[in-house]
């Protein structure tokens, strides 16, 4: 099974790297950017049904891959 | 319209950092796991049609959000 683990920066943090990238492509001359944020994208191939490896990342997606003080996760399935 | 820009290392290129979440997630306990690649999301806020917006901003993960010779990337839209 393929999970998704999708991290983001919580909205109420700021995200340099994201403004980084915003005035870059001002820069460059892409107009009519409001707003980047800049997040990790990570696949992982597990054995297992879904509510097992649901459990089981959440645990891991908490304590290890992503930063809960700062960041968000949210899980995507697909068989 | 808010774009998200997926980035992932292609298929035939080594991921060294997925490999080093890979090995930590089967250290500390987590079995079953058979691969993990790690890339990057970004969220882009624009002004514009979705027609404008997506040719602009494939010309520019082209040649600035993403190297095309190690990494793959997709437009996904959000109204």
């Amino acid at each position: 099974m393929k999970v998704k683990v999708i991290i983001t920066p919580k909205r109420a943090v700021l995200d340099p790297q994201g403004k980084t990238v915003q005035t870059a492509l001002e820069h460059m001359g892409c107009s009519g950017v409001s707003d980047v944020r800049i997040g990790k994208y990570i696949e992982i191939e597990m054995d297992g049904d879904r509510e097992t490896v649901e459990v089981k990342l959440s645990e891991y997606a908490d304590k290890f891959l992503a930063n809960p003080n700062i960041e968000d996760y949210r899980l995507v399935f697909e068989d």
